[in-house]
């Protein structure tokens, strides 16, 4: 199998590396915009061979769409033409506006999968040998597509080692928001009060591990967490709003120290010890 | 020299492990309340005896109060009788009410510190080997305290491989807020959302590295942050209320689908990157 992928970041890179590690694919060509980005996924060895989309086309079983959400639905259409042999797969956080908007002659070889593992890094640069292992991919609808492709997919998603889950994309979006979206959100404004407060000097020589790990999502890039806001807009302003019910919750008791509901509230943020 | 520790969980046992570790305290006694934790202590190793509160007194030079921040100034007048050359110290997380509450007969003995440095694990148990290798420790009011025992503080942390800084206890109790008080109320503010929202199986399925660091510190112990949240309430309020127009404002620009300035908001939180 030759597999080809466009966009080799955290995503692409870490996909292009775990393929070379289990020897799954032939070969793997890779597609990138920026030369900038071409020098660094050649510098780090990611791909066998740097080509453009007609190259990729013809010659690759399975093209992985690694990039910003929003660039996913604007690149659809170039795969028009493809085999219907061929799968097309995107990587991105969103699922339900990305499956909606795929053209109709390409749904049943367009994959939607969310494999749910991340880091705040972006770039060539940020691809990590381990980044897949152990963890869960999510694949959308796949009722739409054909068995090749959806035979293709598990085949691929498992010998990488990660755990398959499948549902609904609308079911997807909802807790994909609640698991990463929402959390990025507040990171992002924990970060912003606190460089809105502290002088550096304080941040660097005070923070401790739970602000450091309640803040690296907030290095995470502005333009693919836009889009993701942007295509997840009513699930998140949802969860927003049920997250701030807990801050206002919060904020009451202890302005009315009412210490006993306090600690009967973190009594109960506690169990996700049992789950986690 | 002899140190006591009173209270041998997270941060006590893990002091009493750093002092063994660079062979500091000729002998480091250990003082508990509950008989499972002196069993756990005992079978754990993590001091050479466990003693009354009369004993450590009489025999060290150094008293290490690593207990709930409301039980060391409940704690405090047991020490009234103490030798004028035996240091006490607390280790909690808020400073200002305790330095305030210090019966003025030991105000000269009592250091005030706080290692900024921590897990969301408590117990015995939860004492680690290198848990101040490392990390700062803030030290507050000094000017209150006679040079023997600011010098011994100083010795001690130093050997322990912590870097000392000093400011005032209300300054302290302001970062600590912004650093790590603020950051918990947000977690479990977070937790308790997702498990409202969220059932188990997949949270289990769906947790990537973002939601487990954001909630990583909702694990913590209630009893120790219903105090914390008590001793630091002023500042805490504020806190969320800064941190609240956050959130209000990346509600607003989602909702309002004003794109252009949440990409701005978001690389203003990624500055972070250049301090941590």
């Amino acid at each position: 199998m030759n597999v080809g992928i466009i966009g080799l970041g955290l995503m692409g890179g870490s996909f292009a590396k775990a393929l070379k590690r289990y020897s799954i694919a032939e070969k793997v060509y890779g597609y990138a915009r920026s030369e900038k980005s071409k020098e660094e996924i050649i510098e780090l060895n990611l791909v066998d061979e740097i080509v453009d989309i007609k190259t990729l086309k013809d010659n690759c079983d399975l093209i992985v769409l690694a990039i910003p959400v929003d660039n996913i639905i604007s690149m659809l259409p170039e795969f028009l033409d493809i085999s219907s042999n061929t799968t097309i797969m995107d990587l991105g956080s969103t699922k339900e506006f990305i499956v909606n908007n795929v053209p109709s002659k390409i749904r049943k070889n367009f994959i939607a999968a969310h494999p749910m593992t991340g880091t705040e890094k972006s770039g060539p640069k940020a691809a990590i040998d381990d980044l897949y292992e152990g963890r869960t991919v999510v694949l959308c609808n796949l009722e739409d597509n054909e068995n090749i492709h959806v035979n293709r997919a598990f085949k691929v998603f498992q010998e990488i080692g990660m755990r398959i889950v499948v549902m609904d994309a609308n079911e997807h979006d909802i807790h994909a928001c609640y698991m990463s979206h929402l959390p990025h959100a507040i990171s992002y404004s924990l970060a912003n009060t606190v460089m809105g407060h502290e002088d550096p000097k304080s941040i660097i020589a005070l923070a401790a591990g739970g602000f450091k790990d309640m803040s690296r999502i907030a290095k995470s890039s502005p333009e693919m967490w836009t889009d993701i806001f942007k295509q997840n807009r009513k699930n998140l302003l949802k969860s927003i709003d049920l997250f701030e019910e807990h801050m206002k919750k919060v904020r009451q008791m202890v302005e009315e120290e009412d210490y006993s509901d306090l600690k009967q509230w973190m009594k109960k943020a506690n169990t996700l010890h049992e789950i986690l």
